[in-house]
């Protein structure tokens, strides 16, 4: 049967309602149960990992005789995964609730298939209401699922000429003002930051994400690579969020545990040994080189050594926008090549 | 007076004629003589070094009788200068030519002040007239005065981050079809281009302007420039203009050795090296960097030392584009600050 205009509007409830749980390691997701006339009996969001699913908080607050023969409407398709909470697939049956309209299907090997446990056990579902706006709330963990790692986008600013310092090492500063504000916003939008030891002993970065000299109200947590110790005073211990330290080299290991703890878009930023080296390893989704007006020459190169060896293994870009700021250009790109997992 | 109709066709008619001429060591001059009442008596322009300036040109054609009382309209201020041919201006004072109407100022240090030689001698003259025209017919011509030597252009192809070749050398092909048929475009607009010998030695260059498979009609003089012998069955000997050798690494020799030959625009090849020379010697005019959306990494650098120790002597360049050429790049830029002469 049609969706109508009760579960429509119920859909955009529950989109709302989602964004009241946290953005990490689970996604955001949001449920209302109505009743079989249409009306609102329960509400329901994940509060994150650990914590019920949105339409297992709905359920839990009605009673049997209320759930019986009630219309569930989410904004994920519900689980068929058990989990550090039951299936949410079963929790519906169970509940006798009678039909179900979901927005996005669920990507998981383990977690998919509810809709099909649903529909085995009698249960009306229909899928496909207000897809897109679901997607885009929990794009990002979407894109964790689909990558199995956090989604990596690799910054750097460079001279035309390609180098990220002077040969006596100064850089400050290569690129304009506006494309410090633009490294800013992207910062913000990201969960973790992440940067080698040799850049905190280099250039002792904040690390924190600014709107000129007021901090932005989401911080991405600082992560710095590498085994040389960071020195107590460190500007990034004043980092609002606790930094993260891994000895590691394997950045692999590096993204699944980072992965773990629920950040699900990292920003390398520096320096040029850690971009060449998550390049190499075909560890960046994006890329965002901003790119200077100037001419420096000389050794100090703001990518090394990639595993590049000759031209037919050379790493292809697809560039999304040449977005000249100010007097630089930023080139958002990715790999043309679909690469790693 | 006021310039009138008669002139001012007959200045259309000068910017003509001196499309004629050879494109060189001089401007490209026209002139023609009108009688009082606004006829054309006579037309000239100039045939290149050594042979008569165009209003002298013209003025050989008629006789004392004719020119008494003519107005000369010349494309650019008759010369004050005894070279390999008189002062025009006393040429005209000579032929009791009693009015001159004239385009663009004559900017050389030796060669200016016709204009003021003429009034001096009683000779009504007006200058001014079509100066637009006439000054993007001898813009080339005009910029070797401004320079003192011929514009240079140095021209690399990189990948995005600098490099000019993978780590074994091999290049072929960075940038893409629309940005190597920009370059021919551009070669073809050249009057010289320009190559150290290692370029030769490692890719055989037939420095040749092509459009498609089909040489350009204009084709600029190819120049190596390098102490090492070119071999004998290299391609450049089948250019249709003959080579030319300098075994100096004087760049501004070269380049006043090249400006005696007329050539007034310098297209720079490569390789790094020698773009890199230029642009430390401050001879680049403009740059042009096809940046090809691709990561090599290594050490095959598309500019190599350019004389920047420190961030404050970086060479801030201005961008004239970011012009998108197919999947590629092309930026076009002059040096910020005017380097050299």
């Amino acid at each position: 049967m049609a969706v109508n205009d009760a579960e429509r509007d119920a859909m955009s409830r529950a989109l709302a309602l989602a964004t009241n749980g946290p953005r990490g390691l689970n996604p955001q997701v949001g449920a209302v149960i109505l009743s079989p006339t249409g009306e609102v009996l329960a509400e329901g969001w994940h509060r994150g990992s650990g914590t019920p699913h949105a339409e297992v908080d709905a359920l839990a607050q009605l009673t049997a005789e209320q759930t019986r023969g009630a219309t569930a409407v989410v904004t994920l398709e519900p689980c068929n995964h058990t989990g550090r909470t039951g299936p949410c697939a079963q929790a519906l049956i169970d509940a006798g609730v009678s039909r179900v309209v979901y927005a996005v299907d669920d990507p998981g090997d383990h977690s998919s298939g509810g809709a099909d446990r649903l529909r085995a056990a009698g249960v009306d579902v229909d899928a496909g209401e207000q897809t897109a706006a679901a997607g885009i709330l929990i794009s990002d963990w979407l894109e964790v699922q689909r990558l199995g790692r956090p989604h990596v986008t690799v910054k750097w600013a460079q001279s035309l000429d390609g180098r990220a310092a002077a040969s006596d090492g100064t850089s400050q500063w290569i690129t304009g003002p506006e494309a410090r504000a633009d490294v800013h916003r992207r910062r913000a939008a990201s969960d973790a930051i992440v940067v080698g030891t040799g850049t905190v002993l280099a250039d002792d970065p904040a690390l924190t994400a600014r709107d000129g000299d007021a901090l932005y109200a989401e911080q991405p947590v600082p992560v710095v690579i590498g085994s040389r110790p960071t020195p107590a005073d460190a500007a990034l211990h004043a980092h609002p969020k606790a930094p993260l330290f891994f000895a590691s080299h394997d950045l692999a290991s590096v993204l699944e545990e980072l992965r773990t703890r629920g950040i699900q878009r990292v920003f390398v930023e520096g320096g040029p040994t850690l971009a060449s080296a998550f390049i190499a390893a075909g560890l960046a989704d994006t890329v965002l080189a901003y790119v200077a007006p100037v001419l420096l020459g000389g050794s100090r190169l703001a990518l090394t050594d990639i595993g590049v060896d000759t031209i037919a293994d050379a790493r292809r870009l697809t560039v999304d926008e040449w977005m000249p700021l100010g007097d630089d250009l930023l080139v958002i790109a990715h790999p043309t090549a679909p690469e790693g997992a």
